[in-house]
This record gives structure tokens, sequence and C-alpha cells, in this order.
């Protein structure tokens, strides 16, 4: 595998010093660029995307040669790691992810079984080892993951909801259950995220889309807990290169210490969270990745550059911050906002670090 | 007007010695009651029940009937203020509430007016004066409105949102804009709730449903800030008692000193919260009200009273709690679990506080 020219991701994830605070966004590729939407077309639906190499691989790279991002992410779903445990993925038109088979059934959630990522998620390790080599050691690849209790929300509701009635009552009411399926998940994404890091992945990310609709308690007991599970099973470096791992909670706010303690590297915030009361409370243990509201890319040039620049100086001075949206990027944003933005952080970060501009390597 | 004979809501909300800890829930009277039901089958529509005043008091007084809540909450809905505005609020069968003529125009912004609560919601007034007749003086009855950056999510959408786009592309790119919504609206909603207050309400709450969506600064810039002019502009006493004001943010937790201090006399809290921490970051200033997660109610009755205890245990000894919900409950709650919980508050509470349960007077 090639040198990593610009590794300024995990220089910023590791809290080492950086000449600038790179940038990448959740979701970046996807919708909101033509050239996704001709691909998608192409491999006929979202799936067909995630299922086929050479296709993830051309998404994957599409927002890297508009913008001048520190990272490439993976193009895949979370959700591919519960239909490898058999549940039938599938995307209804205009619905979002459901399963043909949802997990009601006490008998189905006993015979749960962790999955092997070499067999059943082959494509998707296919897909990190090619992108890796497309790459060509230009920006780091991340690798990521749905958390447990986010895959199963997901496992148990059949799909989206709205209010997670489902799984929620099967928390309150038979918490043997819901623990036996997060048992099982936290396993499988353990292996996967380890699959994903020798085939290639430079860091990995762990995704909780829904551990913030959890009681305070009920957050640490069935979300959190699992994903420090898996943090503890990583593969923390391969092929020589320390992995960072970040961990992502939509409305992370009530419990940052929380997550800082489950070790690991950083934390991603939503945009709901202050950075600078976010910094003063666990900077000094991890790094913070975040966390602008994706709303500020709808607004003229001008506006997104002082809003990305009221997140730079409330990190303020120093390393250990990736500059990132808070939730994942809109299908309805103009790409030309992304450049503006993306730049902006890069020529208006040089200040909170030592370096200067001809010091950046991407 | 009778005396109160239960006035312990009140008494919590101002932080005065009680002898349990009183409880009513947000949306008590609504479709998990089959007599609500009815009601609405033979007002024809949800709207039907809100404006007309007989209906309104007697699906307000269902839950009363069936459960010892400590307070009665007006039958009503926070649309009715956007509506009263003139933009032709409408429901739209299973897809919850539509404005006709949405805000979007500049001119149709600057010509926005505060209504006259005493003409466009005279039916609002109406019901309130109705139900206090009809409470005898048995429980307080609280009053209610949405927040100004809650009612301006719907009319600038003109319906729910997933992504709340429009009015967040109209907060970035023009402020002025949303900030006129925003004044007018914040005017409307005190000489509402003020209305309100003389009609017989003897305790009001503000509801920030979708305030938890903004980014930390424009929280406080956008929403705090019209609900502090609210606060700021209540008739606090009334016919010699003292009006307890309430506010509550869904996903209040990255804001509670920020919300403490805008001069309420307690705060809201959804379940994402722990209350032990709440009580301990703004206690010494606000009664807190809430927490539970509705989910638990779909529990067996050892769950709901085991977590109704946890949430007690958590709050402590002293007064300053009023228990409730951390959101509004669903309808597809079963009803005995709701009995469950008020007999369990009541009579698990007692040792939080000096009396006993002859003492309680409701």
């Amino acid at each position: 595998m090639a040198k990593l020219k610009n590794d300024t991701l995990i220089r910023a994830l590791l809290r080492q010093p950086t000449e600038y605070t790179p940038v990448w966004l959740m979701r970046q590729a996807g919708r909101y660029l033509p050239e996704y939407n001709q691909t998608r077309s192409r491999a006929g639906s979202f799936l067909g995307l995630c299922k086929n190499p050479g296709y993830a691989t051309e998404v994957t790279l599409q927002p890297l040669a508009r913008f001048e991002l520190d990272a490439a992410i993976l193009f895949s779903d979370i959700l591919t790691v519960p239909d490898a445990m058999g549940l039938g993925l599938y995307f209804a038109e205009g619905e979002g992810p459901k399963f043909e088979r949802p997990l009601r059934d006490e008998w189905a959630i006993r015979d749960l079984a962790v999955p092997d990522p070499g067999a059943e998620l082959r494509y998707v390790l296919d897909a990190v080892s090619e992108i890796r080599r497309a790459l060509g050691g230009s920006v780091p690849l991340i690798g990521f993951a749905g958390s447990p209790y986010t895959l199963a929300c997901y496992m148990v509701e059949g799909g989206a909801s709205d209010d997670f009635r489902t799984v929620k009552t099967m928390l309150y009411a038979r918490p043997d259950l819901l623990h036996r399926i997060l048992e099982v998940t936290a396993q499988s994404v353990t292996h996967y995220l380890n699959a994903q890091i020798e085939a290639g992945a430079q860091a990995v990310m762990i995704f909780d889309t829904w551990g913030g609709n959890l009681s305070h308690a009920a957050y640490r007991e069935f979300s959190l807990a699992y994903m420090q599970r898996i943090i503890a099973g990583l593969k923390r470096e391969h092929a020589g290169a320390r992995i960072p791992a970040v961990v992502f909670t939509k409305g992370c706010g009530n419990w940052l210490e929380d997550i800082a303690a489950i070790g690991c590297d950083a934390v991603g915030l939503d945009w709901s969270v202050d950075i600078a009361q976010a910094r003063a409370r666990i900077g000094s243990r991890v790094a913070l990745q975040g966390n602008l509201d994706p709303a500020v890319l709808f607004a003229p040039p001008e506006v997104v550059q002082r809003e990305a620049e009221k997140i730079l100086a409330a990190f303020g001075h120093g390393s250990g911050h990736v500059f990132n949206l808070g939730h994942g990027i809109s299908q309805f944003t103009p790409a030309e906002a992304v450049k503006n933005l993306v730049d902006c952080v890069h020529r208006s970060s040089l200040r909170y670090h030592g370096g200067s501009a001809d010091s950046r390597a991407s």
C-alpha cells in the first residue's frame, strides 16, 4: 500500500499537531452530487451501488475529485450488517430502508448469529481494498459501522420509525431479548470493522444515529456499553499504523464524558453542542469531530464562511479537531457550498495551528 | 371561582413544600382513551374538538375521571395561534397539521399581525372558562402555547418536517425574516397566554418541541430569547394567586442553565436528561417537570413502577418536582399503565416529602 501523503486527519484524530484543521463531511458521497446520481442510476439502486465494489469505489472518490477533502469514507450502508445476518434488507421507494424479516420473535432472536464478514460482507471488504488502491495514498480511508443499538432499532422495528415503540417496548418489557440482539450485533460489528481495517480502512467510525432517543440510563446500558465492547475488540494498529476510532451519537450532549471514557480516540458532535464547551469537558482525553449544522450549507457563501469560522474559533488553538457537519449532508445541498466550506476551513484554520498554507500536503 | 382543593402542582412548581410529588402527563387527554375517541368522532375532527368549548371541556376532564391526576391541561393545539394569524390550519388525514398559506413570501411576513385572542381565539378562552367551572376547584388548570420558534417551524415549512430545511434556510440566509416572524409570534403568544390566565388558567406552559433542532448558538438567539420575552410579558399573578410558568424544550440537556435563567418557575425535561444531574445544575433556581420515557408505559406494571421510582429517587428529597413524561403520551398506551403510574408516583413519593398519604387533598 502507498504511504499516506496527507495524514492530517489521522494526526488530528490522535491529537497530534497538524498544519490546519482537516475536514470531511458525513455522507460526502451522495445525492447532492449529480455524478453520484448518474452512477446510482447505472447501478439501478442504492443497494446495487453498495454491493458492487466498482460502483462503491467510483462514488467514494467522486467528492474527492471536486473538493480538497482530507479523507475518503467508504461508501456503504450501516444496514449491510443486519442484512448479512439474514434479515433481508430492501429499500421501498420513498420509504427508506426496510427488513423483510424484522426481529420480533424470541426464537429468531435466539438463533441470531454473527456473520462472517469475509463471506457475507465480502463485497464491502472488496470495496475497501479497491478504494485504497484507487486513492493511491492521497488521503486516508475511513471505514464505518452502525452502533449495535442503532442497528437494533432498524432490526426490531423493521425500518425507520417515528417513536421506536417496538424496540423500546422490548427494552423495557424484555431487556434480555434486546441485550441478546445487541450482544450478537456488537460481535458482528467488531468482526466487521476489524475486517475493514485488514482490508485497508485507516480509521473507523461508529454511527449511533438513534442512541439519543434513549433515557439517560438506558443510553449507557443499551447503546454505550456495546460501543465500548466494540472499541475494546478493535485492532487499533495495522500495517504499522495506529487506527483511530471515532464514536458519534446524535444527541450526544448529555453523555459527552461517558462517551469520551469508552476508549475511542475521537467523539463526533452533532450541531446542538457548543464545541468550546465540549472541548472543555472532554478535549483533554479525545479529539472532537464536527459540528456544523448541515442547513448552513443552504445559506450564501459569506454565511457558510462565518458559521465555519465560528466553530473553528470555538474549538480554538491546537490540534484535536476534525471539521465536519453535525450530521449527514442533505441531498439538497449545492455542491458549490461544499467547495466554499472546505476551502474556508483549510484557509481559516491555519491561524489555530503552527504551520502555514504551504505546509498542507493535500 | 372555587378555591383550589388540591394545589399540590402549584406549590411544587413554586418549590414550596408538598406532601407528595404531583403528577400529570403531557397530552393526557388523547387518543389512548376510548372516551376521547368517542368524543372526537362526535366532533367530526381534531379541530372540531379544539374549536368547540363544550367538547374541549369534555375531553380535558376525561383523564381526571379515570386517574388521580394533580392537574388538568387545556385541550387545544399549539397551532391555533398561527391559525388565528390567518395561515389556515388543517389536518390532512394521516399527515399531521398543515397550513394552507405557509409563510414563504417576504410581504406576507411583513404583513403578519398579532391576533386579538378575545376575537380570533375566543373559542379557546371560552374553553378555559368552561373547564375551570367544570373542575370546581378540584385541581388546577394548566394553559399552554407553542414557543415562537416551534410555531415558526410549522408556519414556514407549512407542516411537519424531517429536516426543517425551509425554516433553517431562512434562519441562515434571511435571519431578519425569521426574527420578524418570531417577534410577531412572541407577542401573539404573550397576549394569548395572558388571555388564558385571565380566563382562568392557573399555570402556563410553553412547548418548544423543535428548539432542540437548532445549533447551540441559534437556540439561544432564535428560540430561547423569544421565550424569555414571553415570560417577561406574562401576568404572573391573577386573582390573588401566583401563576407559575413552565418552559419545555425537547432536547433541553445542552441548555439547562440558559433555560433556567429566563425567568420561568419550572423547566420541563425530556427523558434523555438525568433528573439528578438537572437538579444539581439548576434545581436551586427552578422546579423540574418530567421525565419518564413515554415508552415505559408499554411495559408490565412492575417495570412502570420501577422506572417511576428511579426518577423519584434521582430527584430525591424535597419539593420542586412535578412528575411527568418526557414527551406526550403515545396513542398506543394502555390506560391501566397510566393508572398504575399515577398511583405509584403518589404512593412512592411520600418518602421524599414531609407528609403522609392522608394529607393528600386530591
